[in-house]
């Protein structure tokens, strides 16, 4: 398996960035991403009961189909809390994207990131579109990559391949953050593109998997999104012998679970006024449920994230307490929590609960002045 | 019903505070409250399945014990993650109070806070009883109530008053904050006496609802302590016809609510590092458990906590998401969030969610520079 920490598009696949002037500053702000032929795809979305328009839409897109050519992404404007208007706005923004490229709205997915609560401006994305789809190639991911992006200071992508027999699989994942941390600029969104030829059951169970392990175990400051969504787009390109279950199954799903892994990573690295990057193993846990809710119950911990800002031995028995309100199988008997060099820009945390033989990780950031200040001062 | 903003003891009780040396800065740390006859407990503690030694010794007397005729207390020292030792430092406070008072070590219950993970001083706990003692008065609940207090910037008292037929029954509460927002001078303790002739069956039921609306219902950073604990004693002195049921139950359980309630909100007010006071009332909701799960979720957003920081009308969208990852049944359809001044130090947030009849009221504080900075600079 080779890794680029760049991004660098399957076969049959196109992208492109364009500044429609979403956003007052004149940055990229809608992104496209493209496949020559259908392809079939898996999407994850926010457990939050409050969901935003496009997520609304991909919903309805997804009942009448499974195969899509286009994703269409603007930030700048979540178009999140703006009803029946707002419904319409993703629909029309699907459909400017369809319309240039010979397809039809359902076939194409949405996503938008940004400010809350206002009505999306889409006829700056009527505007765009066609001059959007007219840039659309390998390299144009570049552009999209960063047309994605809210607050975040840099851009999110990996690249991993492998080999099926003599046949190249390409997967490619950007990503922007990070997970409400910078607020109405909210949002984590991750476009993933893959050629392999797998069936759609054995896509499905991969994302689900990896998405539960890197963008659902990483916390930043315990807010959930009304707008999180990760959209996996595979054309079956690579040639490779079909993948359904076995060694290859394992080989894709682990490719696979490194790139979510690693954008989830880099999300929480980004994280807007962390300066630490905290990795909190929980083992010897019951199952892995619990032992990734006392994980997410520490890394959810005002208290125990200031005690690592302030590199502080309180770290402990903040982790401690937070491990014991997790509501799971935990107690002082058994209980040991060790960190690595509070010094280091990366912590490890270890705790073992002398449960069963069950672990989980999950990433967070330290709580600092400069949370309070961005997330304060933005208005 | 009349209602004092200031500790009065009821018929038959004492109280005394000293400064027995547990604290360096030479402070009152030491507590007494006493009954001259054997007063039925009624006692709450903290969810987190990390409990501090005087939590598990309570436990062991109250299993073998209804009536209690006292409670010593230390500030300074939690007794917390100090496994044997700290249970048997925990025994031997407790008999050092019984020893002078004449009762057995079963008849006392303990609490402790302050520090966690540091072994109890005993011998001064030891050394100062029998002054502790010689000083019980009526008067002495003005020691005690600030004996009690960690890094509270104000002590918080309330008494109530009424009548049942021609007896006059009180209760006193006194209380110290709040809820680990203080770190490791962590934990809410409250002490409540009253003189009430009431079954122990309806007194345990009071408290249960009392502190389920009351103590339960604030959130100051989403962080659960491992110390938290709502003693109730009752002496039964006040001459009463015994309540159990009907309208004197009523009467007893709105005096209690009231008691309860007002100390919680005094530990609110007191958080360290807030500014604002918010209330937040969801209403229209399906049930009162979805209701205060929707507004707890609102409180423990730091999103939230930081736009009413700011005074941003960004709270909206903060709360709207946070009402969302509640898990409860809510929807942007028919979701309705209100405010009234931001600008005031205290701030009502009304959320309506259309789904039923019920209504739940919690109160928590904004985030602050302020929180970040005690937080991460205690050592």
């Amino acid at each position: 398996m080779k890794v680029y920490k760049k991004a660098i598009l399957p076969a049959g696949f196109t992208a492109n960035g364009f500044a429609a002037g979403i956003k007052a500053s004149g940055k990229l702000d809608l992104a496209l991403f493209y496949s020559s032929s259908p392809a079939r795809a898996s999407v994850q979305t926010s457990l939050n009961k409050i969901q935003a328009a496009p997520l609304k839409i991909n919903k309805e897109h997804l009942k009448v189909n499974k195969y899509f050519q286009a994703v269409i992404v603007n930030s700048g404007n979540a178009n999140c809390f703006t009803g029946a208007a707002g419904l319409s706005d993703a629909r029309k923004m699907a459909a400017y994207a369809a319309g240039g490229l010979g397809l039809k709205k359902e076939e194409v997915l949405v996503a938008s990131t940004g400010i809350i609560g206002r009505r999306l401006p889409v006829s700056k994305i009527k505007k765009a579109a066609p001059l959007l789809i007219a840039g659309l190639s390998a390299y144009g991911i570049n552009r999209a990559k960063l047309a994605i992006l809210t607050t975040d200071r840099v851009t999110k992508e990996i690249t991993v391949k492998f080999n099926i027999g003599s046949k190249t699989v390409t997967i490619c994942g950007v990503a922007k953050g990070s997970g409400m941390i910078a607020p109405n600029m909210a949002t984590m969104l991750s476009f993933i593109m893959t050629d392999a030829a797998i069936t759609g059951r054995a896509l499905d169970k991969a994302l689900k998997f990896a998405v539960e392990r890197s963008f659902n175990c990483i916390s930043v400051d315990n807010c959930m999104s009304t707008n999180d969504t990760v959209i996996l787009l595979d054309n079956k390109l690579a040639g490779n012998t079909v993948i359904d279950t076995g060694s290859n199954f394992g080989l894709f799903s682990s490719a696979l679970n490194m790139v979510c892994l690693e954008l989830a990573k880099m999300i929480v690295k980004d994280a807007e006024g962390a300066t630490k990057f905290i990795r909190i193993r929980v083992s010897r846990a019951k199952t892995y449920a619990q032992a990734r809710k006392i994980a997410l119950s520490i890394a959810g911990s005002n208290l125990f994230k200031t005690a690592i800002y302030a590199k502080s031995q309180n770290f402990y028995g903040r982790a401690a307490a937070a491990a014991g309100s997790s509501g799971m199988d935990v107690g002082e008997n058994g209980l040991k929590i060790t960190a690595s060099d509070l010094n280091k820009k990366e912590i490890n945390i270890e705790v073992r609960v002398n449960r069963g033989n069950a672990s989980a990780q999950v990433y967070t950031c330290d709580l600092t002045h400069e949370y309070i200040r961005i997330n304060a001062e933005y208005n």
